[in-house]
């Protein structure tokens, strides 16, 4: 499969579209429309008590409060995959955390989405220097880890799902 | 949280972006940037030797050759998600079900995209009536059951990890 060209027919603020043609390896070429995306990275955040979530308002699917992991766009120049969760754990719920490891990388919705996204593992917490954002419409969630399978029950975002099991999978492997 | 306006500012082929103004609960009004969709379907089809999943390309995220769960859009007018559900599994591999159960239902990438994506499991499988779609660029992987932790650590599609991650559990559950 080889990209022949790719054509911005739409810039928005977030949002881009282009028009793109490919060839296939049986030499037939189509058109494919893809929604541009610079990627994001989503962090599973633990203490060994709780799972660290938030709660926001998400318009594009009408939903006033929900509840994912912290989460945040690769949209600052220069900064890498670890960086960006490292400052999106910071401002969205004010910790730092001493273990990264990454989890999985993902693709959300593939047929019309270019996002992937990296899921960090973030362990031994403690307090970030700088205070986190101040977003009134973001609140902070300790989930209990003895109750995460409410929470794979309630969540419907789903690199948060994906990562809530993934986090089930290794406390019950260390458990 | 309230949509007071929805304005679209571009439509393709199959991607549509809308501006739309909300006001929170504070009072605040803000706009946002929404990738609009009309919802899809995926299918976890096992007949307890397999589940049956497909590799095709994914041009939006550059794949030749990505591993999911049979999907599609609900793009018919008037068919109901579990219509659209048994219309795909047919379609993409050529089986029927006897028995369907809604697993999940859930966002894609709830920050930007509209999709609300209904993940069902269908079991007690049989060939179906009609022949599967001639698509050349669709490959169809019975992953076998016994090896469903190595299709969930090669599998990168969101709506696909959740599926099988899922089953996973009840496979565990039955066993």
């Amino acid at each position: 499969m080889e990209r022949l060209s790719s054509k911005t027919v739409y810039e928005g603020r977030i949002a881009k579209v282009r028009l793109e043609e490919f060839r296939y390896d049986d030499g037939s070429v189509h058109e494919r429309e893809v929604v541009g995306h610079p990627g994001a990275v989503a962090i599973v955040a633990h203490d060994g008590e709780s799972v660290y979530m938030v709660r926001q308002p998400r318009e594009p699917v009408n939903e006033p409060d929900l509840l994912e992991v912290p989460a945040g766009k690769l949209d600052v120049e220069g900064e890498s995959r670890l960086e960006c969760a490292q400052r999106e754990l910071a401002e969205e719920i004010g910790r730092a955390a001493a273990e990264w490891r990454e989890l999985k990388r993902l693709y959300p919705s593939p047929g019309i989405l270019e996002e992937e996204v990296t899921l960090f593992l973030a362990t031994d917490l403690s307090d970030a220097e700088a205070e986190p954002d101040d977003d009134e419409r973001l609140e902070v969630v300790p989930y209990p880890l003895d109750r995460i399978d409410d929470a794979i029950d309630e969540c419907r975002d789903a690199k948060s799902l994906v990562g809530l099991m993934l986090l089930r999978e290794e406390l019950r492997a260390g458990a």
